[in-house]
């Protein structure tokens, strides 16, 4: 048995610089599970990272590339880090097996709740939430005020998250999907479950569930 | 830390005399999830089971019975062991924390697929698989000559389900998802996989997978 015996090639949407940041999501996946072992890489020449299908489609072949690098180097599989899951089903055409952050926690957020309200930092839910939750997702809003994961840092804007999050409970909303990992890197799940008492669900959290998930069937099935 | 810091109540909906047999689901969770404490317990005076509106109706009040036992014996969640998910929601009226795994195994299988087969041992899928899968759920068989899980441990009974699995995938399956948790007890979701090719989704490790998250979101989020 290998120290490691299963690694995950983590993909971020984003170009980063400091290493520490660019680890960031893969640091809390490794903490969630020890016992999976994450490398993580960035896309090249996207300081602003994906919000738009523009720049979507602009970091799709970048996604591609780097899937391929990180089967080379032994990644058993490949998580894009990304609530838009973005490029993951053309990885899947390459039989590489790969997840992304958004469809992981839109299955993981029916679970909690018959009503869903989805918060993230764009107008409209990621379509793996439309696809999976149906006529459960009740609504997707962002914070006001809120243009990217940096505005939720200060006081303010962590009190629009979560003012705009009670409003959600308000309409009816009985579990909180948070539709942007940059929400997961803050904490922000965790803030407003006890601000509102209900649960929010975690996409880092989510996307490390599946790739444990995918070690214990590779190690039960194969 | 305690060596067994989270508590899983457990709860069969059949009446089995021996040990081993009522510890079977508990037994594979702790198998998958060291960290987790399964206690198992058998609701009383049905060794048939829950297979029907009636036998559902007459377990009701003793698996809620069960799931305060197990609150009161320090049970931090309960899991219902079986695909109809009976008395969930009874049991969460009463403010204990509460699953089925048959909303854990309709989540999961959604996000391996588009279209998901449902594979049990009734003629309709368990609601949890229509509501979380919607128009997604394409087909609810059960495999020809099988009245209950004991039928699928001969040879001509495993025959008969990677069968109706085959006929699932030629329909368009992308996933299948197992509806009997019996059909985890011996060990059909890896047998289907080799011979299909395709995701096979095993309830108990499903309900095991959010057993380990409510672990992860009680230590991170409290």
């Amino acid at each position: 048995m290998e120290a490691y015996p299963f690694t995950v090639g983590l993909i971020r949407v984003i170009t980063l610089e400091r290493e520490e940041d660019r680890d960031c999501h893969g640091r809390l996946i490794m903490e969630y599970f020890p016992e999976l072992r994450v490398i993580s890489r960035c896309i090249p020449d996207q300081p602003e990272g994906v919000h738009s299908p523009e720049t979507e489609a602009l970091a799709a072949p970048k996604i591609v590339a780097l899937a391929k690098e990180l089967r080379e180097e032994g990644a058993d599989m490949i998580l894009v880090s990304c609530a838009a899951d973005p490029a993951v089903e053309d990885i899947r055409t390459l039989g590489i097996p790969a997840m992304g952050a958004g469809e992981c926690t839109a299955a993981v957020a029916g679970r909690y709740g018959k009503r869903v309200a989805v918060l993230g930092i764009t107008p409209d839910a990621p379509s793996a939430f439309e696809r999976l939750l149906g006529e459960g997702l009740i609504d997707a809003s962002m914070p006001d005020g809120i243009r990217s994961t940096l505005d939720l840092q200060t006081p303010e804007g962590r009190q629009s998250a979560v003012d705009k999050a009670a409003w959600q409970k308000a309409q009816g909303a009985q579990v909180i999907a948070l539709a942007c990992t940059g929400m997961a890197t803050i904490g922000l799940a965790p803030v407003l479950e006890k601000e509102l008492g209900l649960p929010v669900i975690d996409p880092v959290l989510c996307e490390g569930l599946f790739a444990k998930l995918e070690m214990l069937r590779r190690d039960l099935y194969r």
